[in-house]
């Protein structure tokens, strides 16, 4: 892992500096501990991420077979936020060290399904390469490319196109819950996303996805295609399984009902992975509570205080009953304060090695260049059967 | 052109034949000096077409420019009848001689947005291959390609899909036509295909794009997205002009009020390329008329027996009014053997050079691989172009 050392003793620094400035000698003390404690535990470990809401769904470790096969996708629309580290890059990451291949894509396609900038877009690629790589994504155990560079997505997605009707796609949640927003309502492009999705997955014989809940109604899509496919062309695409992120989705500071979101208007809503560390602790003290200053985890009637309570379980590693009995006195304004701390914590290392990576741009560029080339290597031979299936060749 | 002096003594020989056992002495002479007639009008001479139906959209030599681009696609569905004979490929082998470059395509990613059978969508490109040879398309004059082997139709058509709504493919004749036709209303591809279309004909930065009338709306489409392609990202595309072919739709035999169409049931309403002698005659025999026996040219009025008139002129390259005057005296009955025949003279060196062409697949995979070698030739660097302007490099 990319967290030297070395570098923790800077992010030690920087911790250590950014508590002097705002916490009495008591207060600074109780919090060094914790985040000593915490970065102990979180030293060189990144698969640490425990299950805050396991019900039936949360399920699957995915089944260890010999031909398993991992695929996801991430939209290169500007810095992750602390949602998408914690509900998936970490999981891929941690993905990577387990039996079977993965791919990962920075789906550009995507993107374009709502309105870019291009020069904004061009950027963002090469920025979620950086972001992707600094967290822990690494290009020799995983196949990182750039979804536009393997032309197979769409020409399968084409074919998958011609076996899926009107209605199926306007009844997806996603689409009337986007379009809605859209002027005009949404793209045809918007509209048919999920069947791209579809042939993301299926071009690379993919058996398993990491997904959030989100995702689950466009999973039943890309499986139903698969058999679909398989019903009337001969069995050929396995029909991959859902791998749902165990950790819920992390909630808006703003508005602990609402998902985080990098679209969302109220800034201090999001935390980036690249906030300054000022930035950071400036969005959880504005971070919305309740008028209750004890720190209790108890998501459906103390949404805000739980929401700081799972992601300072989730980025410490701790469980939330731990994270609980360590904040046992605290108020929840000080308790911002140990979430904030927490959170620059973990992402100061990456934080720095992203403004690193970002310095050569000739590094990302070829990055994904060699990751197209391997996915384009396993996206060729099976495209080629899927033309011979359908009559092309 | 194909027709060489050897063979057209050869169709001179089945000719006269085929009119030796079906009519009188007299009647045979007559047939006769006018077969020899039109055979002299059409030898080695494919741009002789009038246009029957001249009106102001139907105008259009198309305008000759250093920059002239021709594109045009037919799907590979089935032998094709006399109706795309004359409607289309004629014009397709005219236009070869003319400047600028030319590209036909055999659009199979559009065959399949209505359910195909995947050994005969393979042995249709084939045969529809050599058909459009055996018709006179020239692969060393124009560029004969497989609209699957380049990939970069579909991947245009995703970044044009993401620039139309719903509502204006759901509003297209076609698709109204079409959808209403399927089990279960039609596909998304049968929705989308005229997106498809446009990144066809884009993709080569054409500038003429010659269709048939029910494609007008769809040419619409294409000239839109081109527009706002250009508006949104900078001057880029031509807008493509239409070239209509003069020549109205060619009726179904069996109902003047109908498009020919392969798809008839009433299997006695189309001639296809490849029927035989007979089959031809006993098609032009059952062909729907009406009570006056006197060759007249009145489409509003006598839909079947202008029909047969229309026929006449365009495969002998005769005019209406000289066909007309040739046929005085002669009623329906005699008369559709007349045109029975021409047509047969027509076909029958295609038909000879499609049955040759047909022995060598390899020769016919070969003529496909070289064209769309030379069609990915001209479309990756174009495509490359889109993917900086959109910014997906």
């Amino acid at each position: 892992m990319r967290t030297s050392m070395r570098s923790n003793q800077k992010v030690l620094g920087i911790l250590t500096g950014s508590l002097s400035k705002r916490h009495s000698g008591k207060d600074r003390s109780a919090l060094l501990k914790m985040a000593l404690h915490s970065m102990r535990k979180a030293r060189g470990c990144w698969s640490f991420i425990r299950a805050l809401h396991k019900g039936p769904e949360a399920a699957s470790v995915p089944q260890k077979d010999c031909m398993k096969r991992v695929f996801s996708g991430i939209q290169p629309t500007g810095i992750p936020h602390l949602g998408n580290y914690l509900g998936a890059i970490e999981n891929w990451v941690r993905l990577q060290d387990e039996d079977g291949s993965v791919l990962y894509s920075i789906v550009d396609l995507h993107s374009i399904t709502v309105p870019q900038d291009p020069t904004i877009l061009r950027q963002s690629i090469l920025d979620m390469t950086a972001a992707l790589l600094a967290c822990g994504i690494n290009p020799d155990k995983s196949i990182l490319f750039q979804q536009s560079q393997v032309s197979e997505h769409t020409q399968l997605s084409w074919i998958l196109t011609c076996m899926v009707r009107l209605p199926r796609l306007q009844h997806l949640h996603q689409w009337k819950a986007k379009a809605g927003k859209q002027k005009h309502d949404g793209t045809m492009g918007l509209l048919t996303y999920p069947v791209l999705q579809a042939a993301d997955v299926l071009l690379y014989k993919s058996t398993h996805v990491p997904v959030g809940e989100d995702q689950v109604q466009h999973m039943e899509l890309v499986q139903d295609l698969a058999q679909g496919f398989n019903k009337k062309y001969g069995e050929f695409f396995p029909v991959p399984t859902s791998i749902l992120t165990s950790m819920k989705k992390v909630k808006s500071l703003r508005d602990p009902s609402a998902k985080m979101s990098k679209s969302d208007p109220d800034k201090l809503a999001t935390v980036r992975i690249t906030d300054s560390p000022e930035e950071i602790v400036q969005k959880f003290r504005k971070a919305v509570t309740d008028f209750t200053s004890e720190v209790t985890y108890d998501p459906a009637s103390r949404g805000g205080v739980s929401n700081l309570v799972a992601i300072h379980a989730a980025v410490t590693g701790l469980s939330v009953e731990e994270v609980v009995r360590l904040s046992k006195g605290l108020d929840t304004a000080h308790y911002k304060l140990v979430v904030a701390d927490a959170v620059i914590e973990k992402f100061a290392p990456i934080k720095s090695e992203i403004e690193k990576l970002k310095m050569d741009k000739g590094h990302l560029e070829k990055v994904l260049r060699v990751g197209s080339e391997k996915a384009k290597e396993l996206a060729y031979p099976v495209f080629q059967e899927v033309k011979k299936l359908v009559g092309f060749l």
